[in-house]
């Protein structure tokens, strides 16, 4: 996998697809299916993120404070979604579903090495975690996997179904205010 | 316009579309284009957002604490793009981009004809709104237009492309834990 600056992960996260989160508790590693996230600030990158105390993985969020963001491509649609409908502690998900866990840099939470993209994440604030179960992360390392094909990534629509990236509309000459981030 | 069932909201706002956001403060409607948003919770539906003090949006949402979340389809692109690059004080841009105010029920900003949807929003918790500029959302009363042919959303890259959406995946069958909410 190829590093990404962190000026750059922005461009991942803002289109809105369905992403996997990692973390890793007392040596076992979990993951859940996620789509209710946003960017909060472009450097450091900062993403907010909401992880229901009925997910398993919040009680590893708040104790660990770290996990990985994981952005899958379409080809994992499916295995995306079976991953959201069952639960940590009776499952090593990495296996059952036959999806590889790679050692990350700065954090405990693996690496999927499936994934377009991963994401390694600090917990920053957790002043909301109690009333919303929102966090936010600091995205601490960025990585990509240039060789992977399939780019396209899923969008939930909550009800089973998903949108799939379609074409891309390049309006560029139109952005002169967010220029300096290109 | 008609009604949607606050229940349903989340399905609009989940699968992270470029939205337009409309406030009124001393008379005077604006709208700016965001796409860092995210739902927070399904009933009653909170939205979280980032709208940074740089917008001339900001201090409309602190001090009114209403607003509008309106979402485009793909045929407003355009103008969608447009919006963001320019700024509230100097132009009326519903005049500008040819859009059309239609008085919202339960809040001063108004709605957006000629979008897929409208919610209107009320400013629920703004404790985070200093350090961050995030904003929690209520959606108070929610809009779509059934007439409407064209229900393609976009997804911002935050490079000047954006994403249309595509094919729509069904795996209902699949989504076991959800069912209550479809």
């Amino acid at each position: 996998m190829k590093e990404i600056p962190l000026a750059k992960v922005f461009h991942l996260i803002e289109p809105g697809p369905v992403v996997l989160l990692t973390t890793a508790r007392k040596g076992h590693a979990n993951m859940m299916t996620m789509s209710w996230h946003m960017m909060m600030e472009f450097v450091p990158p900062l993403i907010a993120c909401v992880v229901s105390p009925a997910n398993y993985s919040y009680k590893a969020l708040r104790t660990t404070k770290e996990c990985v963001i994981a952005i899958p491509g379409i080809d994992l649609a499916s295995k995306v979604v079976d991953i959201g409908n069952c639960s940590g502690p009776d499952v090593n998900k990495f296996e059952v579903f036959g999806l590889t866990a790679v050692r990350a840099k700065k954090v405990a939470a693996p690496l999927v090495a499936e994934c377009i993209a991963n994401l390694e994440c600090k917990v920053v604030d957790t002043r909301m975690a109690n009333k919303y179960a929102l966090f936010v992360l600091e995205v601490v390392k960025a990585w990509t996997d240039p060789k992977r094909k399939e780019r396209r990534t899923f969008h939930a629509n909550g009800d089973g179904t998903f949108v799939v990236d379609g074409r891309t509309l390049d309006l560029k000459k139109k952005m002169v205010k967010w220029a300096e981030f290109l």
